[in-house]
């Protein structure tokens, strides 16, 4: 009956039920996850059709997932048993760039690249670069929260939302927040729907702020024969007052794992690397200053890039971090597989806390590789390790949470932007203040009467 | 029985109830205001007895007012009848400034002033500038979502608060947000209660995010011989990628009251004047460009400063805005009144919209002297009148609610940084979705189910 109702409101093409289609469309990206099957998946190309498909799992109590590039690492995507899956990737449209106003109009589905060079056609940066930003879109920007390498200069991507097109789980549209550059009218429903995973509300359009393009970026990196030395040179960027674009730490693992994969300039036994990226408008007196400071640190090996070409192969030793695990992976036999960790701490205490992950790694035989955004104390300690084992999975699972504690221990927080989902909904409760959860839920239920829309995610209602 | 209460959990000089005391904690600096008197004045030192006062005030059924330093000019911390006001001045200690992590932690009374020279000890910085910075509190300014002249480069007090410490209603205390630079844990409450104007819950404490001290700056004026010209010059700036710190307009009126009161730099019949600063690395060279491209877009005199002595002087131009308009008023005779408006429209539609502001004066028949923040398209029209004259008053009036209808159907908003309050309530259901102003008192009911935490503000509940 709903399923006849989604036919009547939907054009043919756009609802799939097909035992392929369904699988294809069970889960995202997140580990330990334990994904349902969805009834169908809806493929819409409107807002209306978005509304006609809520009004209609609104009056037969069917969940809804909402889904964009099913790149997140929470689950937050993850179907439930019998839901609607609600994807909205074909609503892919950039609606229009506004650069007088610095500010573009999209749909939920186009993927953050295409975004960022179509303004980049009016001379203007898009700047939220998630890993997946080839790949992602908009909507699941939005939904997670997502940030990125650059977000340590130019911040992550609630930080450029400035107005949503929404659809409430009753079917009804919504506008939230302004076209203009400031604006205080009222609590801030923009933000709250920012980041929460499609639990609120469904994206189905997007006014988001802009900035000028960028200037050439320049890049260095740095290796140290001692953990403690990076987190000094850290510090000292820090205190002497520099802003660089990416400001990228490679622990002793993932150094030595790229160094393997047979990057040239990274050198062997190494306790960690420091990737500095600058696009102040004199980048290169910009990373001669940061060089001295991590000399002055200690770091034994520095390469500083004076053109986009060297700085192009700087930057390669992080791009190659995922194919290098991929490679010790292949090695490993069975069922080789990559927990992506996502813990922030405050800056001041990241040596400790990847000493720590070195401990907890020892401590549960695992391989754990840790690189992630120094700049902003946001680190990415990924296990890797052979599923098909079953005790190297239960393993790499209380590897997984001792670093979650650690983080929280140091003062940090459990994700820092890829989000809760289901993953680490658990460890919110621990995380937040009971009145807050109390909220929370609270907020949940203002929104989502029914909990039907994504039910189960963030938290429990 | 209330009062007897209080007086048990506060001490002796902590509770005010004379009528010196009360009237002189019964408004903010709002037009338009008619506040209630309250039954007495709270002046707490400690979170602790924040969360005592609101227990009592929840069992015993009484309406409480937050209230800073009352440079609000929405009447959001105007006083109902009968309601206890709490007032946070004297919770005024910056708690720690960490500069490793770039963060200050704070009570709610501290000056915001304070707070800025107390981080620039540190070499750091705290952007958010509002007019009154020399007296308003960073409580004031959280409860506000308070702006500012730089936030034009360096975005509003919102974008720095990243955790909140808070009473609610309930006299629970409750912690948001995070000592990290980023996290994604769960809805934002700390967004949340930023712009709510102390209705959702008392804010104790703050962790706010600090830059690295600003560089120099330096800035330039330009008088054009048309509105619309002044308008293509900032087209100009925007559309060459430049982010000037300041990015200020004076009206054809405005400019005249600054070159009558006597501003050395500034020539008399000009139709709108730009201030621009630029604190970039090498800010002369900016302002040069800018220079170009105002003379290109028709400015009849520019005066270029190369110094910091006469760049104070061209600054003077804008500070002089508020004593000019007062002397202005006070040749009105009677009781010389001036009403600030705050409204903001897309950049792009600034000149429109000042050029409607003028229609608006004249067809009233008021003075209005639009001056604000060109960059961010957001303007503080200024109606300047004389209250003892009845009808004068109603056009004044009339003429304020026309700006915001006039703001709005160029696609802005009725409050750019000021607030709701109670001034603008009206204007909030005409502004928002309907959906989602059921959604603001449902939020309100979340938070304040006794309808006691400053309650008519924002919205009805």
């Amino acid at each position: 009956m709903f399923l006849g109702r989604l036919r009547a409101v939907l054009p043919a093409d756009a609802l799939l039920t097909d035992p392929a289609s369904l699988a294809a469309h069970s889960r995202d990206a997140a580990p330990f996850s334990e994904p349902g099957t969805p009834a169908a998946v809806a493929l819409p190309r409107t807002a209306e059709q978005v509304q006609e498909v809520m009004r209609a799992a609104y009056e037969h109590e069917v969940p809804v997932v909402p889904q964009g590039a099913r790149t997140g690492l929470a689950g937050a995507a993850d179907a439930v048993d019998g839901c609607l899956v609600l994807s909205t990737v074909r609503m892919d449209r950039v609606l229009a760039v506004d650069p007088a106003n610095r500010l573009v109009r999209c749909e939920p589905g186009v993927i953050t690249k295409q975004l960022a060079e179509a303004v980049a056609a009016h001379g203007l940066t898009y700047p939220p670069d998630p890993a997946s930003w080839e790949r992602c879109t908009i909507g699941g920007n939005i939904a997670t929260g997502a940030g990125g390498i650059c977000c340590v200069k130019y911040g992550v991507t609630a930080d450029y939302v400035l107005g949503l097109d929404l659809v409430l789980p009753d079917g009804r549209r919504m506008r939230t927040g302004r076209d203009t550059a400031k604006g205080v009218a009222g609590y801030d429903l923009t933000r709250l729907v920012v980041g929460s995973e499609g639990t609120l509300a469904v994206v189905v359009g997007a006014t988001l702020a802009l900035r000028p393009a960028r200037p050439p970026a320049l890049a260095l990196l740095a290796q140290f024969p001692a953990l403690t030395a990076a987190g000094d040179a850290v510090a000292a960027v820090t205190a002497a007052g520099h802003l660089p674009s990416a400001l990228e730490l490679l622990d002793r693992a993932t150094s030595q794992a790229v160094a393997d994969f047979g990057h040239p300039l990274l050198r062997s036994g190494s306790a960690a690397t420091l990737i500095v990226e600058c696009d102040s408008p004199e980048p290169l007196r910009e990373l001669r200053a940061i060089e001295l400071l991590c000399k002055s640190a200690g770091a034994d090996n520095v390469v500083t890039a004076a053109t986009p070409e060297e700085s192009r192969q700087v930057i390669e030793a992080r791009r190659l971090v995922s194919p290098a695990l991929g490679a010790f992976a292949a090695t490993l036999g069975g069922r080789p597989t990559a927990f992506i960790e996502d813990v922030a701490v405050p800056r001041s205490e990241l040596p400790k806390f990847v000493a720590t992950i070195e401990e907890i790694a020892a401590r549960h035989r695992v391989r754990i590789f840790t690189l992630g955004h120094a700049g902003d104390g946001n680190l990415h300690p990924t296990v890797v390790f052979d599923e098909a084992d079953a005790r190297e999975f239960d393993r790499a699972r209380t590897a997984y949470d001792d670093i979650m504690a650690a983080g929280l221990a140091l003062g940090g927080t459990t994700t820092g932007e890829h989000g809760i989902g289901t993953l680490k909904r658990d460890w919110l409760t621990r995380e937040l203040d009971p009145a807050a959860l109390e909220l929370q839920r609270g907020l949940k239920r203002l929104f989502d009467p029914k909990n039907l829309l994504n039910p189960g995610k963030v938290v429990q209602a």
